[in-house]
C-alpha cells in the first residue's frame, strides 16, 4: 500500500535529535502539499533501498529549498546517506500493534504473537516517543503478568542476534539496580573467568542511576564491541566486559531504556524482560540474580523481593536457563564512588588489593563470584567463596582484568573531575541513614552518567560516629555549572545522610 | 535554585514541530559545554521576562554560530522575541509532579493537590511529550476512581479561565464521540438561543474522529474567539459556537487531546474530565449529555453506558452542575457528511429545510433541543421536541445561525474537494452492518480533519435495499496521494458497509 510518490536531495543540517528521527522538508515542497503531509506527519522514508519511519519538521525558513529535505542526525546514520543523495517519501501503512497497546491499556493480556509484533516495530523504529512512552507506562501500570513477561522476554530475544557457544556452561550474573555504586562486575568476570569459566558478560548502561556497568568500564577501556571482537576476546581471555547496545542483542531493550530514563521509571515487567532477554541473546546457560533489598533500594520489601525472585525463576525456566536469586543488603552504597570513574577507581583498588580498597565491594564481588564458581562446578558448595578470595587476593583478578580490557582495546587510567566540593555534617552522631535515591540524584546533577568523571565520593557509612563538620560526601563535577546545580539540590534535601542526634 | 548563566543571540531558522518546545544550539557553545547540556536535556529557556522549558536539539552543521540560539516556531510564539533577542539558559528544577505520576504507574491514588500540580506543569509547558503520553496512559490504564477525575476536573478548571454570565440558566450539550457525522451543536444551539436561552457553547476540534465541532463550524465562520468576542456574540444573538481551545478555558484539555489523538485513545476518565472542565469553565449550569450507545461507537454496550453516566453524574454534582444524560442510537453514521465541510453541508441542509436533508441529524437536533428547552424552563415537560421543530421548521432557527455566524466573523459557505470516488456495492443485497471506526479512518486517511474538504459522503444507511454497482459512499480529498491512500485502505478491510448476500 506505500506508494511512493517524489524525490528531494538531501542536505545536512546537522540537527542532533539523538535517537528521535526527524525528516525537514520546507512548507512550500510540492510533495508535502500533493500527500498533505504536515508537521508531525509520520512518514515512511527511504533511500539506499532502506526505509524508516521519521516524524515531519516543516521548514518555514531558506534553510532548505522547496526541492530538498534534511534529516535528524540519527536518521543520516541509520539511512547511512551522503549529501546530494535523494530519499523519496511515501505514506506509512498504519502500525498495527499499535491497536495491541491500546488493547493493553483498556486492560486486557497480550498474546506472544501481539508481543511480536510490537517488539519488531519498536526495533524497526515505527514508534514515536509518544508510542514507546505509552507501551512502557502501559506494561508498568497494569502490571504485565508471568506469562506476558515470558512473551515479552522471548520477543525482545527474536529481535535480536543470539549467541552461542560450544561450552556446556556458559556463566553470567545481573544486579538488580537502586544502590549507588554496586559495581561487582567487573571484579566478578576477572574472578570467574581466570577460575577457567566461560563468562561473556553484557552490560548496559545506566538508566536511572548515575552510573551502569558499560558506562563504568567505559572509562577503562573500550566496550562497544562487535560480536565477533566478543567472540574474539572470550575466545582468548573467557570473559569480556561488553556493553550491550552495540552488538545487536536485544535491541528493543535499549530503545525502550532510553524513554524510561526520560520517565525515570524501570518497571517490573519490563526490568526482568530487559534482563533475561539479554541472558537469553547471549547464549548464558547458568545465571546469579543479585537482587539488594533496602529501604530506598529499587527492591524495599521482603514481599517485593520475593515477587522478583518469582518472576526471575519462572521466567528463567521459561527460556532453559539455570538461575539462582541472591538476596544482598540494600541499604547503603557499595564502595565509595558513585559515578563512572569514581566507581571505576573503587574496582581497580578492589583488584589491586589496595590496604584503602572498599571492603564492602571485594566481600560482594566474592560472594557472587563464589556463587558462580560452584554453580559452573569449579567449586564444591559451599566453597566457591574461599576459591573466588584466593584468585582476588593472589593477583590473578587483576592480571585477567588488564588482559580482558587489553583484548577488547587497551586499558587506560579513569579520568579525574575539574571541580569538587565537599559536604560536610552539620552535627556529630552516627550515621543512622542514608536517601540513596536522593543521593544518586546529587550524582545524576552532577553529570553521571554523562559526564564520566563526575559524581559522588561517599564516606559516610551506616554506623560510622562523624564529629561535627566532618566530611560526609564530596560531589565531583566536570563543569562549574553542574557544581552549583548539584549542590543547591544536595542542600535543600535534609537527612540524605541521616545522623542521630547525641543526646 | 535556577542559575542564569548566559545568553545566546536569536536566529530563527523556522522549524516547526508543532506544541513540542525545542532550542536548538551549536555544539560548540560555551553554555553547553560550562552547563554540561547535551541532546535532549530539557532547559529553562528565558527571554522578555518569561521563561519556558524547552527540550535541547544540538545543532552539528554551520546553520548556527556558537554564539546564536534558534527555538522551534511554537516556542519562539510563546516567548514573544524576534529576531536577535537574547535568550538566556538555565538548569530547570526537577520538576517535581512527575513523581505523581510514577506513582499513579504504581497504582497509587492521587490527591486533589498531585492533580492541581500536574495540570499547572502541564499549563506550564514543563511535561515533554513522553511525560503528557506517560500521564494520559497512567490515567488510561489504572482507571481513575470517580474522586480522582473529581480533582481531575477541578484542577483542569482551575488551570484557565473561568466565565460568568448574570442569567440563572446557562445552557451547555456535550455529545461523546464515536459516531462519524454526529453534528447537532449548531443546529441545537441555534434552535435553543433562537428560543431565548443563553448558550455560550464551546466545542474541541477532533481527537480521534475525523471533525470536531469546532473543525465543521470553522468551514463556515470563525471560531477563535477571544473570551471578550465570545461574550460580545452572546449577549447580541444569545448563543455561540466557539472553539474551546483558544479561550483559555482548561488550556490543559487542549495540550492532552493533542498527544491522546498520537495515540488514538480517548480514555473514560480524562474524557468525563475534558468534557465537564469546559462545561464548568464556560460558565454553564444545565448541561444534557449525549451518549451514543452501538456496536462499533466509543460506548458499545449498556454496562459501559451506565457507567459512563454515573460518572458524569457525579462529577457534575461536585462541580455544582444540573446534567441530565441522554442515551442515544450509535449504530451508524448520522447524517450524510463525514469530514468539516461535508458535516457543515449537511447542517445546513437541515437548517434550511431542504428536501434533501438528513432525517436522522434533524430528529436528533430537535430531541436535544428539546431536551434543552425543557431543562431551560423553556417548554413544559414532554413539550420541548414540538417547540424546536418549530423553531427549526420556520426556519427561525436558520436565521439565528446565520446571525451567529455574523456575529462571530462573517457566514462562507463549506469548500468542496477536488477528488472524489466512489465505493460501489459488490453484490445486491440489505445494508446490516457499518463498521464506523473504520469509515472514520478511510475520512481520517483522506485528509479529514486537518483537510477541510475532505472526508466521506454516506449513502448506505442500515436496512437499504442496495444493487450490485450500487454506491455505497464517495471519497472526496484535496490531494492526489490522500486519495489513493484512502482508497487503498478502503479496499483492505472487507465490510466497511455489510451487505446482506441475497439467497
Amino acid at each position: 500500500m506505500s506508494d511512493v510518490i517524489n524525490k528531494l536531495k538531501l542536505v545536512r543540517l546537522g540537527i542532533d535529535t539523538k535517537n528521535e528521527f526527524i525528516i525537514y522538508i520546507h512548507e512550500d515542497c510540492f510533495v508535502c502539499k500533493s500527500e498533505g503531509f504536515e508537521t508531525s506527519t509520520r512518514i515512511l522514508v527511504t533511500a539506499n533501498h532502506q526505509s524508516i519511519i521519521a516524524t515531519l519538521d516543516i521548514i518555514r525558513s531558506k534553510i532548505l529549498k522547496p526541492s530538498e529535505a534534511s534529516l535528524s542526525e540519527s536518521t543520516w546514520e541509520r539511512l547511512n546517506v551522503k549529501e546530494n543523495d535523494f530519499v523519496t517519501l511515501s505514506h506509512i501503512n498504519p502500525v498495527t500493534s499499535l491497536k495491541y497497546i491500546r488493547s493493553k491499556i483498556f486492560g486486557n493480556e497480550l498474546t506472544a504473537n501481539e508481543f511480536d509484533d510490537i517488539i519488531s516495530d519498536i526495533v524497526a523504529g515505527k514508534y514515536s516517543n509518544i508510542h514507546l512512552s505509552s507501551f512502557i507506562t502501559a506494561c508498568a501500570t497494569a502490571n504485565l503478568n508471568v506469562t506476558e513477561i515470558i512473551h515479552l522476554t522471548k520477543a525482545m530475544v527474536k529481535a535480536g542476534k543470539q549467541l552461542h557457544w560450544d561450552h556446556p556452561c556458559v556463566m553470567d550474573k545481573h544486579s538488580v539496580g537502586g544502590i549507588p555504586g554496586n559495581r561487582t562486575t567487573p571484579i566478578v568476570v576477572a574472578i570467574v573467568a581466570e577460575a577457567g569459566l566461560i563468562i561473556p558478560k553484557t552490560s548496559s548502561r545506566a538508566i536511572t542511576s548515575p552510573a551502569g556497568t558499560a558506562d563504568t568500564v567505559e572509562t577503562m577501556t573500550v566496550v562497544d564491541l562487535s560480536v565477533e571482537k566478543m567472540r574474539q576476546v572470550v575466545n582468548l581471555e573467557g570473559g569480556c566486559i561488553a556493553w550491550g547496545g552495540t552488538i545487536g542483542l536485544s535491541p528493543a531493550d535499549d530503545i525502550i531504556i532510553r524513554v524510561e530514563r526520560s520517565l525515570d521509571i524501570d518497571p517490573t515487567g519490563q526490568m526482568v524482560a530487559s534482563v533475561l532477554s539479554k541472558k537469553a541473546a547471549v547464549g548464558a546457560t547458568h545465571v546469579v540474580i543479585d537482587i539488594p533489598v533496602g529501604p530506598t533500594a529499587k527492591i524495599r520489601s521482603e514481599q517485593e523481593f520475593l515477587k522478583l525472585k518469582e518472576y526471575f525463576e519462572v521466567v528463567d525456566k521459561a527460556l532453559g536457563l539455570k538461575v539462582k536469586v541472591l538476596k544482598t543488603d540494600g541499604s547503603q552504597p557499595l564502595g565509595k564512588g558513585i559515578g563512572p570513574a569514581l566507581e571505576a577507581k573503587d574496582i581497580l583498588s578492589v583488584l589491586n588489593n589496595d590496604k584503602q580498597a572498599a571492603l564492602d565491594l571485594k566481600q560482594k564481588s566474592i560472594l557472587l563470584a563464589g556463587t558462580l564458581l560452584e554453580f559452573g562446578g569449579k567449586s564444591p558448595p559451599g566453597q566457591g567463596h574461599l576459591l573466588a578470595q584466593q584468585l582476588l587476593e593472589n593477583g590473578a583478578a587483576f592480571k585477567k582484568f588488564i588482559a580482558i580490557c587489553k583484548a577488547q582495546g587497551g586499558f587506560k587510567e579513569p579520568p579525574t573531575a575539574a571541580y569538587t566540593y565537599g559536604i560536610v555534617a552539620a552535627h556529630k552522631g552516627t550515621v543512622v541513614e542514608i536517601d540513596n535515591r536522593n543521593l544518586a540524584m546529587v550524582a545524576k546533577l552532577a553529570g553521571a552518567p554523562h559526564d564520566p568523571a563526575a559524581g559522588i565520593e561517599f564516606f559516610a557509612r551506616i554506623g560510622s560516629a562523624i564529629d561535627k563538620g566532618q566530611l560526609l560526601y564530596r560531589i565531583h563535577t566536570e563543569s562549574k555549572g553542574a557544581l552549583q546545580y548539584a549542590l543547591s539540590y544536595a542542600r535543600s534535601i535534609p537527612n540524605i545522610v541521616k545522623i542521630s542526634r547525641e543526646t
